[in-house]
């Protein structure tokens, strides 16, 4: 394939108008959205006005006259938009982390009478730490974990079941679960649905809604480039909140917060799950971040994902076909989220090069090169020339020099 | 007293050379620095690098090349040092309800004989909240609450209890606990301490180390200058760290995160006390804003803060005598923080006068004014004319105004 087709996809490309809304470091490639999304021009502005005009001269008024106590529910409401939740029901806090610990609790308290809680081994490992930590909470709790490669999680659903716990997409391979078809088995066997929708906001349709899910957490960090560790959301269906009892029971749950009274009362609907003071420089950052989306449409941005993986697959499968790399992400679309990974027993020496030449992806053990794929942030030239400057790698025997060899903390 | 006796103060302020690192919004009196503390000019040039050259120009990079996954560490051990903690023990990691809960479970899984946490009705709302959520999950814990007003936390102290959960300084009245001595009788009685720093962090001096402390929490939001919800701080001596088991177990805590293992392991030491992935836009802002801290001893922090309140104590009971006024923070030095409160039954309404012109403290239901004194940010002149300005409100009855009278939602 030439690099004119590329240009041509482009040239038709819908999305395309949207590259220039982001900050581009020369001479990248980026391949890694999914890790840490690219910074938009507007986070930047929302950042800069929250430092000097809200917090340097607004000082503590900023609370009422910037809206910032609305924040939690204001921007889960629009987050909610991208992933199918109607209004009232997503809040922004805290970490991924840290909201699972208090979906899955709640989840467990909504179906007390069972104890099993499914997940899989592939799933992101924080879940299933977090899972682990409830259990040190609750001992009667099991947990029943999907072997990895295993697909069929609606075979591990039973009537002792508590909560399904599942990753919509899986951080390695890319696997994405069939939300609508496992929730209603979840539900059809009396169990809850809790979904992490880390690598699916933002990157994918979800209908958390139309498919009747119960609980979800998310993150905004990859696909809704909030920047660095940005806050993290939580859903829970407008049916339970009443019932909701999640246990880090915080000030700002409270429903009358600035009543100071000694016990506490959980807020409204949703608002019962926020804790704490909220990080508002980061929450800022994401408000910013949103504005890219609201005149994007899901199907477009899906469209353009799945055209730029295809692309990616076919470039590795044509031009790299020597280097011995196996593709983990399923072919078939609808098992399919936004990024791409390649087995090789060398990944980690080669993805090193690859960003030392402006190529980046990232790399997880023991033997997977990841590659994000945005559509907001990438053109189909740059899948091209990606694949390109690997190509130029592999035939100079770049990623076998020794400075790519040695492991950095994070990768 | 006339105005030129504060100007004189202010000419031999050690400190004074501080207060042009911080944005000084034109006309305004500060005095709720206690609530959200202004606005240091390092933290805004760190959070501009963070947003533009770190995440924008470094992307993922950034975690390892602009030191992102240090951070937790690295300002933890920053803020030790103007608590007295030594290297290793504090870490920086999502809000002070989440650490706190992390704290007390850790805590109460140290002495798991015992099943009484001793607090007071006076602390913040939020840690009672936080205490009553972990009942939830360990209904045989049982809160024994020192009754409001009643200072001798000791008496309250005996073999039965488990852990002593206590906040240094009373967000109310001001009213600071004798550390060294509750901390000894808690020992003495085989309880553990966890201590609430959240209005002395950056006060007052605080020697956690010196004095045996077992625990503690605290947020950056208010001394320390870090901007709205900035992260929070736990402390955890390091004669416990290899026992403690705190429950919100997320892949930042674990061992080794980069490894993907399926089981959780407890990181080394303080280490395990983080969980997801901290709000880097954040952490840079309290980055810059501890820059501030590096010259200052907090002995001159500690002499300027009680001048700066027995300034305004003295002038509030010469100019504002008439106003029935009740001082509800102790004028006794060693059992005073750095705000001062005073209680007045039409306190609202005159609290939102003060602010309408410029002089802005905040309100705590049902009746207190409360007005925080930042030693870095604030001359003797201001104290001077806030009361110079409250006198003529009072003067002029501007604070009976209609206007004056409705509740906003943040008080």
């Amino acid at each position: 394939m030439l690099r004119s087709h590329a240009e041509a996809l482009d040239a038709a490309d819908p999305l395309a108008r949207k590259r220039g809304q982001f900050y581009r470091p020369e001479g990248v490639i980026y391949l890694d959205g999914n890790s840490l999304g690219m910074l938009p021009l507007a986070a930047r502005a929302a950042v800069d006005r929250a430092v000097t005009a809200e917090w340097g001269e607004g000082l503590i008024r900023s609370w009422n006259s910037a809206g910032w106590i609305d924040k939690p529910r204001q921007l889960g409401d629009r987050i909610g938009r991208l992933i199918g939740a109607g209004h009232g029901q997503t809040i922004v806090a805290d970490s991924t982390s840290v909201n699972l610990f208090k979906a899955l609790i709640a989840a467990l308290r909504l179906n007390p009478d069972r104890k099993v809680v499914v997940s899989e081994e592939g799933n992101f490992p924080s879940d299933l730490y977090i899972a682990q930590g409830v259990q040190g909470l609750m001992p009667d709790i099991e947990l029943r974990l999907i072997p990895e490669g295993e697909r069929d999680a609606a075979a591990y659903i039973d009537d002792r079941v508590a909560v399904v716990m599942l990753t919509h997409i899986d951080f390695k391979t890319a696997h994405m679960h069939d939300m609508a078809a496992v929730t209603e088995a979840t539900r059809a066997a009396g169990a809850i649905s809790l979904w992490d929708l880390a690598h699916s906001a933002g990157a994918v349709p979800v209908d958390l809604d139309g498919v009747g899910a119960d609980l979800a957490v998310g993150c905004t960090y990859k696909y809704l480039n909030a920047g660095p560790g940005g806050p993290a959301f939580l859903y829970c269906a407008r049916r339970h909140q009443e019932q909701a009892a999640q246990p880090l029971t915080g000030w700002l749950g409270h429903r009358r917060p600035f009543d100071f009274t000694l016990d506490y009362e959980a807020g409204n609907g949703i608002d019962r799950f926020v804790c704490g003071t909220p990080p508002i420089l980061s929450f800022t950052a994401l408000e910013g971040a949103l504005t890219v989306f609201d005149d994007v449409s899901m199907a477009d941005l899906r469209e353009k994902s799945l055209r730029l993986t295809d692309l990616f697959i076919e470039l590795v499968d044509t031009r790299l076909g020597d280097a011995g790399f196996s593709l983990v992400t399923p072919k078939e679309h609808s098992l399919r989220g936004s990024h791409v990974s390649l087995g090789h027993p060398q990944g980690y020496g080669m993805m090193q090069a690859l960003i030392d030449h402006g190529v980046i992806g990232d790399f997880r053990a023991p033997d997977l090169l990841r590659f994000g794929f945005t559509p907001l942030t990438l053109s189909y030239a740059d899948v091209w020339d990606a694949v390109d400057r690997w190509r130029r790698i592999l035939d100079q025997e770049l990623w076998l020099q020794e400075k790519y060899a040695k492991r950095s903390r994070v990768t």
